[in-house]
């Protein structure tokens, strides 16, 4: 198969127009093109952190095919499902289901902090144990998780690293210290930065300050909600392209209605898309992939190489997916065809259209 | 008159090892030398923010001279005696006091916010009227201003910064939009940035997030005290060599020992150094500006190229010091030179020994 005459986005190579030629599932060859052309193409989007979509909460529902066709629409060819604090029943069967589907979970939570616990359900938060993370890495599809350094061993951090899970560290009130043990235990991200994390204060700078000052990864949910605006081009001044990865942070309310939706056994309220407690606190979001990507570039004017590493390479690279997050020879052919205006028209999943936009 | 063979720091053309002439308080060339040195040639330090040093406060006391010399010995040639809030009658023999001595004068208040008075009096904090500042403006020693935004007219900042006052935003609990506001009226400096200031929240950058984001010269305190080791590292990983002026915003106790002091009528006392009112708010500090220097050479691993720019260069751009702040043809005179460990050796003003470390 050959997709012709698109402007090719690859995070390293940057753009050209070009041809792409597939077989089995993988990019075959890229090639130059003098051809005009008004289709951008991309690697498909990675959304790490998504607890669902279309009525569809991960932890709650099993009919995950749903959810994922809607994701292939925004573009977005892998996602983890994403856990929140809960039993340690529900997350069992939450893991089992990602074991049987061969999918890459991530669980945030229930090791994270009561003081920045934002909407997760206090009852179920607590501190890890090294026997309870050894059963939890006997899922093959635990790929990462979101704990709070300050109430967590670092052994643990190490133990999950040394097994290729990779630590987030979010829902935290971690200061700049306890932020660099658990750099230095092997954790490179922050999840949803800034939201629920300890603020930035000049005398103690606290795990924000080490997001932005260290070289960690930071889940950016681009809203203009979560974050500002302003927020979200301070965060792109300092950190560049090379370490934002975008999330959707999405909920089952997502691509619905407002109304009144579930998580984690509280009741959310959406209004304007804006998803919150009763409390008013936030309470993940009903953000699309696509339309993160189109706030990004809006709010810091950033070029196509750039929304190629924050979609997908960065994301990749993190979390040692291989083959996957580039337009280039070998690579997975996990591709989308966006228009000028950055909306979606086409996506490829190993080589299979998978969504056209009609 | 020259000085031969030294490590010439100049904050354009960078370091070279070079002789330096000097006549009629001028420097009239510089050329380079093949020999080795251990000496660090640099433009005499700036210090726009001190409120005085051993024993004198510059509200209080007409006993400048004093003051003066100390400062020398600590590499500074140019200061800018700093007022706090205080009686129309002491702001006036403060300026009157500049004016005479043709020195340069920072008002720091009144005109600044409640909210985030830190060490000033608040009997005296007010809204500036346009009347007043025309009085203002007929001292020739009136060269900046603190005031706070979001209690200020724009106008205000337009009249000020037309007349050549500099307008730095402090005291402030300004959000972005505010900040931005006295931006576009001519505003391009924050004093003792983020110290008094609203903080930083991601879904409201306030004017530490403006500070950060926008074009502003940043004031900083680099004592590890009012501003974290790893704060002025951010600030610096963000602003880079080219926005920071370092301050000491010294109050009358420094160079001498702990104590009980006065700032602007409110008592201070002052422990291993640290300057706070009877509450704790810091209050001022005893930092020396030759400290300063050390500190956040120490704390941002920065070249002697940046050091020149934040303890000269970026004060006498900003402020419009014609002459001030190189070592080059037809500049001023004002030099310091330094050890190895930074540490104040000689120092010249208009081509003048004016200190000399025995």
């Amino acid at each position: 198969m050959k997709i012709e005459g698109v402007l090719i986005v690859d995070p390293i190579d940057g753009e050209y127009i070009g041809n792409v030629y597939i077989e089995d599932g993988k990019i075959t060859d890229v090639e130059l093109s003098d051809k005009k052309t008004s289709f951008i193409l991309m690697p498909g989007f990675i959304d790490i952190h998504t607890h669902g979509a279309v009525g569809v909460d991960f932890l709650k529902s099993k009919d995950w095919k749903k959810v994922e066709n809607f994701f292939y629409s925004q573009g977005v060819t892998t996602f983890f499902p994403t856990s929140v604090s809960t039993s340690p029943e529900e997350m069992k069967g939450f893991l089992e289901s990602a074991d049987e589907k061969r999918m890459y979970a991530h669980l945030e939570g229930p090791y994270i902090s009561l003081d920045k616990k934002g909407a997760q359900n206090p009852k179920y938060i607590k501190e890890a144990t090294l026997s309870e993370v050894k059963e939890l890495l006997k899922h093959n599809s635990l790929k990462t998780i979101t704990l709070a350094p300050e109430v967590n061993d670092p052994k643990i951090i190490e133990e999950l690293e040394k097994k290729g899970v990779r630590v987030s560290l979010g829902h935290s009130n971690a200061k700049y210290s306890e932020t660099m043990e658990a750099y230095r235990a092997g954790s490179r991200r922050i999840t949803h930065f800034p939201n629920a994390l300890r603020s930035l204060h000049h005398r103690e700078i606290g795990i924000t300050g080490a997001g932005l000052l260290e070289d960690f990864y930071l889940e950016l949910i681009s809203d203009g909600v979560h974050v500002s605006k302003e927020m979200i081009r301070l965060i792109y001044k300092i950190k560049g392209c090379d370490r934002i990865i975008l999330i959707t942070d999405s909920i089952s309310a997502t691509g619905l209605e407002d109304g009144e939706y579930e998580l984690g056994g509280l009741k959310v309220f959406v209004n304007d898309g804006i998803a919150r407690l009763e409390n008013g606190t936030l309470a993940g979001s009903t953000l699309t992939f696509s339309k993160a990507l189109k706030n990004f570039k809006k709010f810091t004017n950033c070029n196509l190489k750039c929304l190629s590493k924050v979609s997908s390479y960065n994301a990749a690279t993190h979390m040692k997916l291989h083959g996957k997050g580039r337009i280039s020879k070998e690579f997975d052919a996990d591709l989308v065809i966006l228009d000028q205006g950055l909306s979606v028209i086409e996506v490829y999943k190993n080589g299979e259209k998978i969504f056209q936009n009609s």
